[in-house]
């Protein structure tokens, strides 16, 4: 029995295993009160949060980035203790040794590191380069020695988009709240034990696991020992809150030194902490103004999550979010709100420190939320628009009541399962393609100058009769079978790359040893790939031609369903898309018995994915941008906020496993008059 | 059609193929005459010769190593070239950039480096340290990560002995011929071709293979960059036997400068050149002596490679030996003698350059060698005792007639076979732990004092009374089939984390695409099993026991037919032992889809192996040696020379691919009373 524990209602978490809902289900309390409660930030936040925002200010004006190592490679123990400032901080620990200070991260890949770094003006030392050049292989050398030109040409056309491979694939989202319940002691020797069940013949992937649970174990060792650098022991169980906070944020911060992956994302811990919070409230050796205090240096920890990337990559996501979401309230399986009070006061910093999109506070949203909880939510979101919601009745059926968000929609079990993330295929360009024959509608080939070929030379459509839908569509399921192919393919390959040269071993040393894996592909354009295939259908389209005989334009005559406006006809369109996509990927093999998934997920890099994407038959213009996600095309949902989402809703979670997202804007005076 | 190809009688080998048998068998000359023709050493030579007659007393006054470089990791281009004299030299090119100064190669472990460097007074570079400490992992760690319990006992009682955990695993054998006769433009092209075939689903062995053919290719163009720093275009196929000796030296160098594995075998190619050197002769713009010359400058570079071995390698090898095997004549698969004029100058080279264990000079005998060529051998075998024999009436039909022998017997055929090197289980150490329920005789628990448990724990051999053989050999067989799975699966384990942290690209680069692999294991012990197990069946044997009740030793009455005497009774133990054994390795899965070999060989490790094993019922007392490979224990063979030939020659071959050794002397008066 630790001293951590006392207090706590013993169960399987406390039977020498690793069951942190356990611990959850038998300790926490639930909360349907209000938010009168909660506590105002405390001098030491402000005047730490001013801290902050006067480095943020600094950075601004030093063009985005404040400074860039570029002689130290990030690893958990690489640099020494940073602080904001040491006798206000109340949760220590940064990614580097000074606030806002970039880590120099060249295991994914020593080129974007050196590009990420000279982008502001700083060179990597030529030691580093070197070494990773010489000696040390990355993940983005691996992945370009193995791809096949068809992969690269896909990569190219942007066809396939934002493939992982000149960045982490992020999406991994360690059980932080293991550090704190358990210390680090318990979970290697529970590492030891799962290591020591491997055994056998000893195949490639048995020599594999056994190897990556070693890694796991001195990634947890290094993890112990930077805590020891800020002075923390969290080889045992945390014994208050702020010890509690402070380790799974030490948990956090070696994942952020470790990988920088494309998203970074928490998991699922304010109600976790909620109940280390009541524990020290009940022995009256911590105050609410105390507790929120934690909460808001926790948070603010999270805001100053940095990476240094490259320009291409700020492009596609619209800047360089760091996704550390945070999932938050949901119900519970025995019927009970996840909400507590901790629920409330991981929102509140957004009244403390101010709106701020990160972390990415995302709402587990369920009608059954106590009611006070939704209003408090409704209200924080009118006032700033800086809370994600999920539909947590969508996704705990398949995901029961300790699953977390990754990144923006991609849900999975805490600790049990991981993702290997794969970015989006392009289906409007995509169909385009079934009309060309597989030639790129965009990109010329460097010593023809003509239509590039990227993918199989297919009959393309013949003459300028309008097109007919059957014919279309017969040949844009070709098109979409080899997508599908060279898509998984692709990421079969990163994957294997990642793992085996950069892999997460902090972050997966926080998962159960026997994990579930998704393979996590999306698509992109589906609105506009649908109401395309409406347009064929209903209206009568015909293709114009370049010289080249490519058909590069189309005119549209007649009106025609479009997806968004609760118009069956447009929406089956969509739900076949989406089955038909999904039931391709499914047919390949998948890296590690990993199970296919699919999102339809994008917030930003609609944008992107359009410039590269032609004209197409819905009378979208070449260049112009899809539409993010699920979303209808801009402005073609006529009939009302509720057809849109009605249409969206159509689409069946069963195909689209990963997630579905709808960008969703409105007014506040839309919703009623007054905040009653 | 390339200039290095003028005069030669054209075939598949140019016919847009890698296809040197195809070379060979179109152009080469069988020579049936005697070593008449032979010229001897130059000016040159010997003043070469005594160049390095004299690095050679340094290196031995400097207790035997001249120096050990601690700065520049060892790769195909990181040293600038070094030469022993370049006015003299006709084939030049060291593995660093002073004659027998020893290589870092820290890429098989970083521990082994620095301590082979400290042996000899040398600080490896602290800055190396660290790279192959925090940033790039090593064939070592990667496999101390990843050993169970049991494989890390089964290594320190030394029942498995020699795993090539902590040394490179070697015996791959380039076919450096490819060089000469192609240039690394053309082996290049070939290679990319051969990856581009390599497509559909992307499982983790496909992507392994696009990416180990992407490291073939740098290493290819390493080669020739290596090659051009010496002045040397080797990226066109050699022009003069000069060019191709040159360029078939520099191959292998670059092998030797890549990987320290411990057998570095060179091939078969003394006729290969032969081919060259019967153009230029025939053209004139060569003389016997000339052609010499080059042979022996070729050889001399043989003779100096070196690595830097710690301590216990030095102890199992009695010595650094490199085993730069040539293989030598033997007789081609349509009848003719593979025998060429170039056969015996590379033999010459001991006569022009004195006896020398390396490189490892080894006949492929045959009774239908031409006359006049056995009669040189053994010649030179009584004047030198510097000639391995091998049987190529027992190979050939295995192997073809262009195999080589890589290390001392493991046969392959050049550049399409390859080995995973496996050592070596004692056969005799595990017949007592078959007495004692897998209890070791010698090595004691640390914490307990007792006899440490290794093997499982079986129901050991209860009682005083005599053995019974029955019983006891129903014991054994429990006892192998639980040595031959963890002996499969620590090469399974090391085999993968070789291919992963220390892969021979150079190696495999001159090595068909689709390369055939053996996964090659061991025995040792042999005669001392068998003839513990006749003594048991024929004599007497009562154990002795010590306080613990361990079995430690034998009181063995009346007398048992020993194995070496042509005496079925012993000697079908042994074949029985020999199939055994083999057919539980076969039982396994094995790396890659690799072919189970066994050997029967050991030349000098059998004294360590013997220091680790107990008394054993034969009466050989615990500490003494083993008898070497498939050898007679020493002075057992009472029936004269023959009938202990006739008792090795009984062993099967089918389950001993990887060879049968017998180390053999005989005084020269034994064989007739002079040389004619």
């Amino acid at each position: 029995m630790y001293k951590g524990w006392e207090g706590f209602v013993p169960g399987k978490w406390s039977s020498d295993e690793v069951n942190v809902r356990d611990f959850i289900q038998k300790n926490y309390t639930p909360y349907e009160g209000d938010g009168s409660f909660l506590a105002p930030a405390t001098e030491a936040t402000k005047k730490l949060w001013a801290i902050v925002l006067d480095y943020c200010a600094q950075e601004r004006a030093n063009g985005g980035v404040l400074e860039c190592d570029t002689k130290i490679v990030s690893q958990i123990t690489s640099h020494a203790p940073g602080y904001l400032d040491k006798n206000l901080e109340k949760i220590v620990g940064l990614q580097t040794d000074k606030p806002l200070k970039r880590a120099l991260m060249p295991f994914g890949g020593i080129k974007m590191a050196e590009q990420a770094a000279a982008q502001y003006g700083y060179t990597v030392d030529p030691e580093i380069h070197t070494i990773f050049t010489k000696y040390r292989k990355t993940h983005n050398d691996g992945v370009f020695d193995a791809y096949t030109p068809e992969m690269r040409a896909c990569r190219s056309a942007h066809i396939l988009t934002g493939l992982p491979d000149t960045y982490g694939r992020g999406r991994i989202v360690g059980d932080y709240r293991r550090v704190a319940l358990y210390g680090t002691d318990y979970l290697i020797k529970h590492k030891e034990l799962d290591k020591s069940l491997i055994d056998g013949e000893m195949t490639p992937d048995r020599v594999r696991d056994r190897e990556e649970i070693a890694e796991q174990i001195k990634a947890l060792k290094a993890l112990a020992e930077m805590a020891k650098s800020y002075g923390c022991d969290i080889t045992k169980p945390a014994c208050t809150a702020q010890e509690a906070i402070q380790a799974l944020y030490f948990g956090y911060l070696a994942a952020v030194k470790d990988q920088n992956g494309a998203a970074m994302s928490i998991g699922r811990n304010s109600t976790f902490l909620d109940i280390y919070i009541e524990r020290d409230l009940a022995k009256g050796i911590l105050t609410e103004s105390e507790a929120q205090e934690l909460m808001d240096h926790f948070i603010m920890k999270l805001r100053i999550v940095r990476f240094a990337r490259i320009e291409s990559y700020n492009q596609l996501f619209s800047g360089d979010p760091t996704w550390v979401t945070e999932s938050i309230g949901g119900m519970g399986s025995d019927g009970r709100t996840l909400v507590t009070k901790n629920s409330f006061r991981v929102l509140h910093t957004l009244d403390n420190l101010g709106p701020a999109p990160e972390p990415n506070l995302t709402v587990l949203w369920s009608k059954r939320l106590p009611l006070a909880f939704k209003q408090f939510c409704a209200d924080l979101s009118i006032r700033t628009s800086s809370i994600q919601y999920e539909s947590d009745e969508l996704m705990r059926p398949e995901m029961g009541d300790d699953y977390c968000i990754a990144c923006c929609v991609s849900s999975m079990r805490v600790g049990k399962d991981m993702q290997f993330f794969g970015a989006r295929a392009n289906l409007a360009k995509c169909l385009l393609y079934a009309m060309n024959g597989g030639k790129d509608e965009l990109m010329k080939d460097k010593v023809t100058g003509k239509a590039m070929q990227v993918g199989p030379e297919f009959m393309p459509i013949l003459g300028n009769e309008p097109l007919c839908y059957e014919d279309v569509k017969h040949k844009y399921e070709a098109m979409m079978e080899w997508l599908a192919g060279v898509y998984v393919n692709t990421l079969n390959l990163i994957h294997y790359m990642h793992d085996k040269y950069s892999y997460e071993a902090l972050e997966m040393a926080l998962h159960d040893s026997k994990v579930g894996r998704f393979f996590a592909t999306g698509v992109a354009g589906l609105s506009c790939a649908v109401d395309s295939l409406s347009a064929i259908k209903y209206a009568k389209v015909t293709p114009v031609r370049d010289e080249e005989g490519l058909i590069v334009d189309f005119v549209t005559e007649g009106d025609y369903p479009k997806y968004g406006n609760n118009d069956d006809r447009a929406d089956e369109i969509a739900v076949w898309l989406v089955k038909t996509f999904m039931n391709m990927i499914k047919k390949h093999y998948t890296y590690r018995e990993s199970v296919p998934t699919m999102s339809i997920l994008t917030i930003t890099s609609n944008v992107v994915y359009g410039k590269k994407t032609g004209n197409t038959p819905d009378g979208r213009k070449a260049g112009e941008p899809l539409a993010p996600g699920a979303n209808p095309m801009h402005g073609r949902d006529s009939h009302g906020a509720l057809a849109s989402l009605e249409s969206v809703a159509k689409l069946p979670y069963e195909y689209s496993r990963d997630g579905i997202s709808n960008t969703f804007s409105i007014t506040p005076q839309s919703l009623g008059k007054d905040e009653d």
